[in-house]
């Protein structure tokens, strides 16, 4: 038996960062880049060029020049007809059509995940702008609306007080373009992400949970494990990403964004009263506002927000920080073969990303980095500055959170050239 | 600029390692592989097929398709003359071919060493059986031969009595093969090896020292850090490597393999008597044979075995034991970066060697080593099968010593398909 091939839809950073523990595992990755100059086509050495959309390109990314033992993705956007037409063929792939829907289409996935019983924040399908009049007024007037597909990194989401200010959504759904769904502005007072990896046996294995700093609807640092987390949210986060995992089948590794919801008032010590159940007062609306799917007191303070099925930026920090990386535990788990151990290395690691950068290229960081922090780990993309890019990351470790966070985003800061917008503030809503 | 470019001589799986830091750090590597098969050329998107000995392949491997930053190596094996053409033309080579040549020749290395007052086993270089058979009397009958070039794990060495066991070799040399240098027999009582990264600026770092242990002349355990070793030896044995670095004018990675001498008595407590000195009682042979250049007392317990001048076999375990890697290191260093922090990240790592298999492919073993221990960490090369080739390597980090070198063994042998031919027997001398 040769070398276990793994093909790879995708030629990012994160298909560039699968490369490290490929190589490390004896494990002959293949990448479909979108061109020669793509990030992971930089560094792979089978590395062919091609489109995900196009059938053709994908079946020789399994094919040739010898038949991929899996077939896997950096990103969503494959038509899952041809995935359908691939299985059926004879090769594996992780995770199937079926359960990849979840991650390309908002509508799906929140249905499945409200019949699941998971807690997710109260939604609507919102085919009309009388639908979402309908909804606003239930909400209390505000709500995110959001494409069903297309969207990352805050585009496709908005916030809005009336369906006037998405009607030019609402004119693309109607011409064809994706559905849109509302939820409900959640009071979160944190953003959190717990990752999963699940082998097509039903091995599954979680990671510690992180603080996920969020600016601009983009991730800006990454805390890891999440500061001050109760044992008992920690636990409930971790069970509805295996939930979530075995009820939509997804094997590789999930990645579940969650929001820490405001911690109840403490019952008074006399009277031994129940914690207040939140989140589980689903208005009367004919049944089109979905219930939220857990509360407080039986599965803790956290509503799922959106899912990936690929290794996640809310991962990076498992490079350097955990003992199996989520790209190495995403090659173990669509191969079937056991997963590694999550457990943190260090009891705090911080990645913090570098978005956009002042320098021409942000190698020409390269010294200046190094020379600030011995000890920061940086990784770069290899891509050109463009405003507000993921060009790379920097991660640190150590035993102080206040000083390790200080230092990747210093490091970060250099290789970006400056400050950023926002560092040290409150989470953006 | 663009990105920096990094052209490495050698295919192989020190090639092949680097690979992972240099993507990281946004280098772009370039390797001159063996052939398209070869370790490096497997996983490098950049490896032009080439020999090190053909001037051509390596004018091409520093000029083609961009020129290269720097020209680096994994191995010693490339002829001075063409290094120096190449850094005449105006590229960066490190290390120089002045400094390689003390890897390339033993006998250069150890009248360098000897010059520089680096502690060092009595040696000479026996250019007839005449020579031999003086220096044999000398050293108590027996002694270690070497070739000054071409050896490497265990090859080129023998344990002699007598000039008539090495006749084919001095045969050889008298027709033009390598010359012969012997060397005394050290009763040592363990291999260490300690790796220092000097960059052209001159900065220079060193990671703990660690323990070799032998089996037949080769690598099969390396534990970090050495256990039980005295802060005053450890300290003595970095001090050691960063000499050598700095007077032989070495960049990018150095290797110092060590031999640990018996610790002296303990002195009289009543007479405060000095720590009696060894090492330094040189026969009188004519000024054929070097001194020892140090003494117990001054220089710690060790005398320098052998150099490599690249990432090393006993600096493995620093990919997951340490902050910063022997290969990421050795890119920083020729690139005349800041070096980064040595720091161990566990009390204790071990790395044990897969030498041989009695699977046909090792990736065969893959499912069973990572269902054994899912917190192993497991390195293979991508290469065939022969007995006793190096294939990979397993490192175990942890807080209990033998429960982590128990574990490295044990995930080893799996890939092996057998404990080996010695486990925890003392080392051979």
């Amino acid at each position: 038996m040769g070398a276990p091939v793994v093909a790879v839809v995708g030629g990012g950073q994160l298909a560039r960062m699968m490369a490290a523990p490929a190589a490390a595992l004896g494990v002959h990755l293949r990448v479909l880049a979108e061109s020669e100059h793509a990030s992971a086509a930089q560094v792979v050495a089978d590395a062919p060029v091609g489109r995900a959309a196009d059938d053709d390109a994908l079946r020789r990314l399994v094919c040739t020049p010898v038949p991929a033992d899996v077939l896997t993705f950096e990103h969503e956007h494959v038509p899952g007809e041809a995935l359908r037409a691939i299985a059926a063929a004879g090769t594996s792939v992780q995770p199937s059509a079926d359960a990849l829907v979840h991650a390309q289409d908002k509508i799906v996935m929140r249905t499945r995940l409200s019949e699941l019983g998971v807690p997710v924040p109260r939604w609507a399908a919102v085919g009309s702008r009388e639908d979402l009049e309908a909804f606003l007024a239930v909400v209390g007037g505000r709500a995110v609306v959001k494409t069903s597909r297309g969207g990352y990194d805050g585009k496709g989401v908005r916030v809005v007080g009336s369906a006037e200010e998405v009607a030019d959504w609402f004119d693309a759904a109607h011409a064809g373009g994706p559905a849109l769904l509302a939820e409900e502005l959640v009071p979160f007072v944190r953003e959190l992400a717990v990752l999963a990896a699940r082998t097509p046996s039903g091995e599954a294995r979680t990671w510690p949970v992180v603080e996920s700093v969020q600016v601009q609807g983009v991730c800006w640092e990454v805390i890891a494990p999440a500061p001050d987390l109760d044992p008992e949210t920690e636990r409930a986060a971790r069970d509805i990403a295996v939930q979530i995992a075995e009820g939509l089948d997804v094997t590789g590794v999930l990645a579940v964004e969650l929001f820490l919801l405001p911690a109840p008032p403490a019952p008074p010590a006399e009277t031994g009263a129940s914690v207040p159940e939140t989140g589980g007062s689903t208005p009367e609306t004919g049944g089109s506002v979905a219930e939220t799917g857990g509360s407080a007191s039986t599965r803790g303070r956290v509503l799922v927000n959106e899912l990936a099925m690929r290794p996640h930026n809310s991962g990076h920090w498992t490079i350097d920080g955990s003992v199996t990386s989520q790209f190495e535990q995403h090659l173990r788990a669509v191969l079937d073969l056991p997963l590694g151990d999550t457990a943190a290395r260090a009891p705090w690691t911080v990645m913090a990303n570098v978005l956009g950068s002042a320098h021409d290229q942000v190698t020409d960081a390269l010294a200046d980095v190094t020379a600030a922090d011995p000890g920061a780990k940086v990784h770069l993309y290899g891509k050109d500055v463009r405003p507000g890019r993921k060009l790379g990351h920097v991660t640190v470790s150590g035993a102080d959170l206040e000083q390790v966070r200080a230092r990747a985003e210093a490091a970060a800061a250099i290789l970006r050239g400056g400050p950023g917008p926002i560092y040290w503030g409150e989470s953006d809503g």
